[in-house]
């Protein structure tokens, strides 16, 4: 379609005066090097053609070549010959060498190395050998086929208006459609279309509620102690204050709610983060007894929901009182954060605000979303869990094992769902534990990172996540811990 | 890689209690007859197969084959030969249908209409015959092919990290590398992959942007009356006052700007939204120095600045003083608004807290990203403007001449770039023309539309988009105008 020389002719803003005294190609010059020096022409820069440069200034060819041909006698430009012209790296010193461009799957080993280098530079530093974080499940294991085979669908089907602008500040029907249809039958969440809003994550979700019920007055959020602090780092940023509750190994702490002042709450009953408790039935209930008594909103945290192992399914709070509960779930533990999708249920009086929030900060991509809407329908979601659910079982019995062995001191809770459990050891001190993990390969978070408020008598402990460790390294792992541990 | 037997296998939540007095196969039967009354299994759901049901719940098959019978039966659930059963649509009445499933590209062609209703429903009403809403570049234009491209080569090369969480607030340092570069050669922007944000379109970056502004003590910023209202509420909602200041064919007044007590202004020098005009050399000037002497921040709205027709180009302001002025990019006049990427070009101080606002907002997916990123440095979107800018220009010539014909009186302003201009038409009452225009199938805004503030004695009008209109119909979209507004 795209002709060769078409190729070579990427913009380029010039300016070139045909009334001044000067020659124009001693400004075209002058201009070339301007944009370099001040930085507008990057290093590595493809130019366009001779010929299409001159098209677009309305000079002669050969003024272009003889300036470009300056220019690279100058150090300025470096020419190759078959391919184009470029704007070389200029060092301090006036040395100049082609900076390699940041094509992804570039041939060029100097460019493929460079990019490798850039990707860990916003990755985090290097792999550890064991990563026991509890951050995100396995991502050697995303369905890139069945998604790409979602996007082709989409990409080739999707009307033209769908890549218009879009005043709906939900997100596009048919995924909300199918996402509470799938809430619905596999968390037992009564909801539909018109009371769910797609957001950029749970992230993103936390902060348009947060925002949402601070406009309308509420003041005082409770959440969970130890919890994701990311969390009340977002709804402190959406003008609430945070009100730190204690959890134990039956959830959140639900006497300590009912006597503190808040107006909501931000719960992860289904597998609390990071201790890994279930909601214990009488504080289900009497969770939704205090907020029908206080007329006050819980908000669930389904993060992890779709894992559960041992125990009978538990589902979600949101289906025994919709419009005082808002339900929120994402693909970040089921496929892959870098997603970056989320869903709300919501109360009817709350969906209008939060969608706007979510519009106003930009909204979610309407491809991404019927990409998800497609690859949910087609069933790939419900076979990628059936897929992953016995690996992370193996995982996790692998670890249990080797912790009754290594560890037999260490208390294990949590272990019931989700990807990750917590390993409780007396007295521990886990900063130190953590960065002597750390020099053995080991990347893992004690329970401290968690906390929002430092209390004396707390817990210590470490969170062991089996997102990304492999079963077969399970023994390594927890002996290489267990030895770290005995260290300090 | 999945068998039959998985494809009918959707996770389902049904609770059974081995302990109760109750049969199971009554449970289950109750159980189903609940989720689906109380809206938890939506109608169109596809159940597991009794086989996988049974061996999910440690049930004879027969106990569940004895249920769906049952449940088939009383009309809560419809089964096919040769097809997954499904729950019903259940009326007020008992009556009961199969809903369509949502799924894109559905061959049934119930469902497919139905898609299609639902897709009308949040892009808005029936398409207008002649749609001149200064909104969406041409979106059947958009290269599906090459976008599909770079999709399968990030999807095939990124590495598993790619897909995890990402710490980096301002966005991949790929995308920020190669906008950095784009910017810089194409638009004048002095500035580097460190200073870039990646945001959700330019409506994400004005957001955190005016987030930022209000946390570190501004009060009051100026915007362009008429001028995109959406920014408007958007700076109000982050906390700001907003100040309109007045607009003629050079731009922002900068003398009315210099007597207000503004803190920050937001233009579009380039191409003024929607007046079109372009900002004068002298206000150019005089804002920068305005900027200077307050110690206030000018924030660059370039929408549309890979669009000029007549004139020479002109370059971003932000190039002449990267430490005030903040330089706004996306995608959404060039590719498509649904693909919600944009960029800021900021000071080093505002990087941070900008970039922590975008992601606590929910952040960019990763893959959109570099997918982008990928598709710019092949060349793909040079190639795509190179293609589009004939085409526009030829839509634009066609227009002014239809209008020359059958408005003589009108006068047209800010033709020289973007996709738009403005009609100027004495005393117009430009809701009516606007209603009798959509009475005659063309969508068409007023100037009124984008007015912050109610004047006096302002300007009245139209704006013309031809984005969306194609060159073979200006004629009769000017006519059937012209008629329109002859007629109120």
């Amino acid at each position: 379609m795209a002709s060769v020389q078409d190729q070579f002719a990427p913009d380029l803003l010039v300016w070139i005066d045909r009334d001044a005294p000067e020659p124009l190609r001693a400004q075209l010059e002058q201009a070339l090097r301007d944009a370099i020096r001040e930085g507008r022409l990057h290093a590595g820069t493809k130019l366009p053609s001779t010929r299409a440069l001159a098209g677009e200034l309305r000079l002669s060819r050969g003024v272009v070549v003889e300036a470009y041909a300056q220019l690279v006698a100058e150090g300025y430009l470096v020419a190759r010959q078959g391919a184009p012209t470029r704007v070389a790296a200029v060092t301090a010193a006036g040395a100049a060498d082609v900076a390699p461009p940041t094509r992804l799957g570039a041939t060029d080993p100097d460019a493929a190395a460079a990019v490798a280098h850039a990707r860990r530079s916003w990755i985090g530093s290097a792999t550890p050998t064991y990563d026991l974080r509890p951050w995100a499940p396995d991502l050697g294991a995303f369905p890139r086929t069945a998604w790409a085979s979602s996007v082709r669908t989409v990409l080739r089907e999707a009307p033209d208006a769908t890549l218009g602008n879009h005043v709906e500040p939900r997100g596009a029907v048919e995924l909300r459609a199918v996402l509470a249809a799938y809430a619905g039958r596999s968390r037992g969440v009564a909801t539909d279309a018109d009371r769910m809003v797609i957001t950029g994550g749970i992230t993103g979700a936390v902060s348009a509620i947060g925002g949402a019920l601070r406009s309308r007055g509420v003041r005082r959020i409770a959440i969970e102690d130890p919890g994701f602090t990311v969390h009340r780092l977002l709804l402190a940023r959406a003008g609430l204050e945070v009100l730190s509750m204690p959890v134990d190994e039956d959830g959140i702490d639900v006497d300590a709610l009912a006597v503190s002042d808040a107006q909501a709450v931000l719960v992860a009953p289904a597998h609390q983060y990071p201790l890994g408790a279930v909601l214990a039935p009488e504080r289900r209930t009497a969770l939704l007894a205090w907020a029908r008594e206080r007329d006050a909103l819980v908000i669930e945290d389904d993060y992890d929901g779709e894992y559960r192992y041992d125990r009978e399914p538990i589902g979600a709070l949101q289906g025994l009182d919709p419009e005082r509960v808002v339900y929120l779930g994402s693909v970040s533990k089921t496929l892959a954060p870098a997603l970056r999708m989320g869903w709300a249920a919501l109360p009817a009086d709350l969906v209008l605000d939060v969608g706007l929030r979510v519009t106003a900060a930009g909204g979610t991509p309407m491809l991404d979303q019927l990409t998800l809407a497609d690859f949910v329908d087609r069933g790939e979601l419900d076979r990628h869990l059936r897929r992953m659910r016995p690996v992370y079982r193996g995982r996790r019995e692998a670890l249990l094992a080797a912790i009754a062995e290594e560890l037999p001191d260490a208390r294990v809770v949590g272990i019931a769902a989700g990807l990750s459990f917590t390993l409780l050891v007396d007295g521990l001190d886990e900063a130190a534990a953590c960065v002597e993990a750390g020099r053995r390969g080991i990347a893992v978070w004690g329970l401290g990172s968690f906390r929002g408020e430092p209390a004396e008598d707390n817990p210590t402990g470490l969170i062991v996540g089996y997102g990304a460790l492999p079963e077969a390294a399970a023994r390594r792992a927890i002996a290489e811990l267990a030895a770290a541990m005995s260290d300090v």
